[in-house]
Parts: C-alpha cells; structure tokens; sequence
C-alpha cells in the first residue's frame, strides 16, 4: 500500500510532527521489528499519540494516479493489499481507496497511547500469498521495499514499482517498473499468458 | 453473495429463459457437481449461450438493503465474499457492489459456448476461511445455504441469514437471523467481544 498506491504514512508523520528520526522505513531498516521497536520509543519520547497520529493520516491523500490504477486492477483481477502498516492508521485511506480488502497488523493501545504492535503472523505477505496459492488463485503481486521480496519470491510473478536502486539492485530477478501504467501493462500481459490446467 | 447481497443468478436466469429446471439451487440439490452438470445440460438443450446468461445478470440488482449492509461492514472490518458463482458472471453485480473482493470459480466456455466449469479447488468456501485462520484472523461467516455450513462451521463465529426451514432445522448450531440489519448487530455484538491473545 504505502510507496505504491499511498505515501509512506511514517515519512508524513516525520515531516508533520518535525521528528526527522521517524523517517526511517523498511527501506532504510529490513528489519521490520527493530524498526518498530524504534519508532514507538521516538513516539513516546515526544509524547506523540494514536489520535496524532491519525490526524496526520486523516490529511493523506493516495500517490497520484494510484487510486485509478486500482479501480481499474479492481475490474480486471480480485485484488487483495498486503501491508505491513495497522488497521488504526489504515483506515482513512482505505476509505479514499474505496475499500478494498487489506490484510495487515495491528497496534496496541492504551489510552491512546501506542505501546505496542501485535504482527498478525511472522511474514505476513509472504504467508497471505502461500495461502492464496492453497486455494489455487495464480498470484501476481507487486511492492517497493525490502519487507516485499518474500511476498515477491512466493507469488508466481513479482513486480518492483518505484522501489529504490539497492531493492532493484538486490532483487534483479523482479522486472522493475517506474510507474502505474507501466505496473498495470505488465499485469495485463502476465494475465495474457495461458495457464490452463495450472492454477487460475 | 447470492441469497444475502444478490438474488439468486439461476433463478434469475430461469425466469428470463422461462425454462423451469433452471431454478434447482444448493438449497435444492447439496451436491454440488450434480447441480451444476444438469445445469449445463439444460442450457445446452435449450442453446442459451454465456452471453444470454451474463445480459440477464446484467439486469439484476443487489438485494434490498444489501450493498447498504456491505457498505457499512466494509468500514468496521476487512470483507472477502466467498461464493460458488463463477467470475464470468459475478462482473457486473461486482461493480454494483463497489468491487468487494470475491473468491469463487470459472466456467469453461468455447465460442460462447459454456462447456464445463473448473471449481477452484473443493470445498473451496471452508478452506477459504481455513487460510484465514491460518493468517492468524478471527473470521466471522454468513451464509444462507446447504453449501455455505462447511464454511459456517470452520469459522470463528457462523451466521445463517434467511436460509430456508430445512436449513435451519438440520443445522441448529448456527444463529438464524432473517435481515441484514439482525445480521450487522450479530456481527457487531460478537466483535465487541475481546479476543486477547487469540486470533484477531
């Protein structure tokens, strides 16, 4: 979701609450718990709380033409976002994105304040996708970032999109897009392809 | 979907054509395959091609109430609309819902032609949800029919909403509702219930 159809929601909480330190994201720091641990602490630092929090999301807006591609995905293929933000923050934007279904994390609260993260399942994305494989859906599936590439490496065929030179230099067997139009061509030709008799 | 946000596509189908046979459903006839190859035998004694079928779908309208009810879970928690119905003909009722996500199977079709159908895997509707619980989510199902219990028993919480007598009467263990508003309070009531620790 985030880098792909939405900005990055920590990179906007950074630049809102002038706390350069939460600019750090999966792409900086792969390890996704590391990461959390750190920014939670730089929260409670500032005394930062869910409800900031969310204002600041309130007043996201999804990346240029990401919401189109989406509702045109939506008519094509069953599409399902795998993220690794939490259902607190998710919410306003996947109200702009007019609701499709998302999987992801969630936060622990108390009082407003966050002072924790419950991760749904260790891998998430990756395990969403195996899971879809089980009931036999052909999985295309396309992120930015580090916490993506298993997601990648598990679905029949992964996409980059405007991820960053060392992702693409890391993981040259993903074909790398630059945009939206070039992601959805990309789709509609993996979609071309015949998997008869295969999964569908 | 069909019986709980949608009518019933068959029926539909058999009301426009005018040929009778057609209104057998799950509620009729459990076993699946039988219901499906009379079916197909049927359209093809009477030469009703897929796009017959989808330009009656195409007059179809959502149940009363029923995209207003999935509107309104749509933002409390994450949907996916388990169904036997297949993409070709679930399309336009999609997009008058709002393109929730759906899992269901495909027709086999060749020149217009409805040949066969390809179940995505067996038992599709209950191992969909056993995935989900494999994601670590608490799954809360409804359903109306014969081919929904196997799911209505996998998951956390099970529904039946206007699902005929002998429905009821062979599976008392699951709470009977007979509106889309009795079925949002259950849904609602049973959220409101903690589940820390376990699944979420």
């Amino acid at each position: 979701m985030e880098g792909v159809l939405t900005p990055e929601i920590w990179i906007a909480v950074a630049e809102k609450t002038g706390i350069p330190e939460l600019r750090r994201t999966t792409r900086d720091e792969p390890d996704y718990d590391k990461l959390m641990r750190y920014r939670i602490a730089i929260l409670d630092q500032h005394g930062i709380k869910l409800s900031d929090i969310q204002n600041v999301i309130g007043t996201l807006r999804p990346l240029s033409g990401g919401k189109e591609f989406l509702d045109e995905l939506r008519t094509i293929v069953q599409v399902i976002i795998l993220s690794d933000t939490f259902e607190q923050f998710a919410a306003p934007l996947l109200r702009q994105l007019n609701y499709p279904t998302l999987l992801c994390h969630r936060l622990l609260v108390a009082d407003d304040r966050i002072t924790g993260y419950q991760l749904r399942i260790p891998e998430q994305k990756q395990r969403a996708v195996a899971a879809l494989k089980l009931l036999n859906y052909n999985v295309i599936s396309a992120g930015d970032s580090f916490n993506d590439t298993a997601m990648l490496t598990e679905a029949h065929v992964g996409f980059l999109i405007h991820a960053p030179e060392n992702v693409k230099r890391q993981f040259p067997q993903f074909k790398a897009v630059e945009n939206h139009a070039d992601l959805m061509r990309m789709i509609k030709a993996t979609l071309s392809q015949p998997t008869e008799g295969g999964p569908f």
